[in-house]
């Protein structure tokens, strides 16, 4: 139970810390961290995130995470449906926290309330298939630094570092593809609170990134120096 | 003696550098730092205040983290109130050597001072209402990082970076909302120089962050591993 | 086989990652990323790269780093032309799934693609000497601190750290000048697209990064406290 | 003989890279790095410096550091002079490679070529009262951050990260007042190129310093737990 708790809580903290930067502060006037500000806010989410809870339930915050994990035979498979299950109620108290908060300042407006999007919902105007591509690309490099760093044969406790800013370096990259998912608890939580606009679109942010820890898992598994 | 003269010089630190950031360079025309580099600096103080000192005192620099360690059972009782005095005194300072240099400026205006504030001191605009449940939440969060990553089951040698960047974090999010105190003692400094308007508002940044810690170091020891 | 196929990809990652923030996210209206959000790419390609595949191929990504590591006694004759022809391979995979998604948006113009230049080429319109210095030193210093943060006796672990951030630290130095190569690989993948304006100019990056690795590897033997 | 050549090569490294990004790149049009990007650029040197080189001669780069260390008991006093000279000569060689590479710009100025001063030469305009105190006291903190975190109590290996990160939040608050010193070899390297207005002020930022880390490595004397 402690290890459903603990992906609940980091899951709450990757939606309310990574969105809410890039709801509050993005675009504050004059002073706004912009999207660099928003990639380190995600990153760090979960860099703090497997420092403070990697030790409990490993730290994944993420159903593509786990999926990739156990795929590549690193994750038991009797905890994938539960671990899921805290996943994405954590990101919707986390979208929650955030909602009330943001709803605090007078004249707020919903707007894409940092969901994600492909076509007219990318930030940039991406099709469909380069937002695709994007997200399965990104995802499988995330599951591969993470199958990667934390790997047996890796320098030990340094796995939270490459993991974290490896999410920050995949914000920088795709924020203005498709806002950046390669989580579909991340996706799923603030596009409850925007509506069919966005939930409509919620099918690639859940296919794409599985699709991409997948390819990751199985990748890996030939990959690695040896067995565990 | 020497665990509270280093709370003292890591509070200095914390306050002069984090606040510093925001009053000489955030606005600096074409080149300033903006939230994103007060981020950084805020968190920076601590990550460094950890590694210089805190094999010495701990490195809490915060009376809520040192409370919230108390009630998590990581702190000694007896300790906490010269903690919390050598805080408050430390951010004094600090503000103090911030206020000497600024004025050093033709025309400075001292302005927010890098003050906390809600309603209308809210840099942006937030409510009371808001502004409580973001610190509080914050404050909760910066406490378990601090709880988890200082595990005796968590890598060792790296709850300094994980801290550290875990109030970056915090700020990346939330300096439009209350300007970020999670820390009493950042909170009462820079007020005692702006006057009136600032320290009326002191009671919800000591208030907030102690309701946040305390509710961390409760959820901790349920969810820690191991008992110390 | 297992190594070829880890500086593929890791080297596909660092064009994909790097060159991707440039063409994807630098220059987004309000919201883009700027230089200084490029370098932290191109550094946490690296950094996330180390880690994940560190200990499975070493981590270079780049040819200069293999001939360097060569040079200095620490990387063995016979295997650098395939991990050469290996990187060149992965950087040019990496350009190609940038180009598929950065044509996913209308009125996409290919422009530069972040391929390097010097002289017309040049951001800055840096000349051609100017260049020359500039990637020769480095890619010098890229090389003595991949080679000094590997020695035995540097601390364990954090070469990943020292050796990405050294790479942002370059790119917060030289993008205006060359669009920073240091690596002959990152600069034939995106040229390949650009066509004769960028391959015209793609000897100085070929050469300037292996004289620059060459000098380092000869430095550091006469620097290293004990013969590996 | 090597770790003098260690020290000469290591601020040869923080001149030409910190002052190398705010000369180059700081104000480049619309996608410059800033102040930020600069403090970056200047920690980032001596991160990657202290793993590159740390194990050969302590990776101090900075006579005010050497002479904070030896203060403080942590430093031999017969290497205090020909450390001292290494960094010197190595400031310059830092100061001549940018300035080889700035003047290929065609149109390029000199301006104040990243050097410190005070009044009149102060970014923001800072009385010579306030610039005293701010790099006394800047120096202070970085000298006590050096001797903390290399203390045998100290989590092992980390010191490069709190050192180098150190002086980025050092710079990230004070480059508008002194555009940052703490060091009197940066600040005396780019003065020779611009002359007179910047050599005539050479005088603070070599004594504000060797203040600062004095008092150091007094207080951190008393303050560290064990004698080593």
């Amino acid at each position: 139970m402690k290890k459903y708790i603990a992906e609940f809580i980091g899951t709450m903290w990757l939606v309310f810390g990574g969105c809410g930067a890039a709801v509050l502060a993005a675009a504050y006037p004059a002073l706004g961290i912009g999207f660099i500000g928003v990639a380190f806010a995600f990153g760090l989410t979960v860099l703090t995130g497997v420092y403070a809870f990697g030790h409990i339930s490993g730290g994944h915050f993420n159903p593509a995470v786990s999926f990739g994990l156990w795929v590549g035979g690193r994750f038991s498979g009797k905890d994938l449906i539960p671990y899921i299950i805290a996943q994405i109620l954590g990101g919707i108290l986390g979208a929650t926290i955030l909602y009330l908060i943001a709803t605090g300042k007078p004249g707020f407006e919903l707007g894409g309330f940092a969901t994600n999007g492909y076509g007219a919902n990318s930030p940039g105007g991406y099709s469909l298939l380069a937002c695709l591509i994007c997200e399965i690309t990104m995802t499988f490099m995330f599951v591969m630094i993470i199958l990667g760093a934390t790997h047996k044969n890796a320098p030990k406790g340094f796995a939270g570092i490459a993991i974290g800013l490896g999410l920050t370096l995949i914000h920088l990259v795709s924020i203005p593809v498709t806002n950046t998912s390669v989580n579909p608890a991340r996706s799923i939580a603030p596009a409850l609170f925007v509506g069919a606009s966005a939930t409509s679109q919620l099918w690639l942010f859940c296919i794409a990134p599985i699709i991409g820890a997948t390819i990751a898992g199985l990748v890996y598994k030939c990959l690695a120096p040896n067995k565990e």
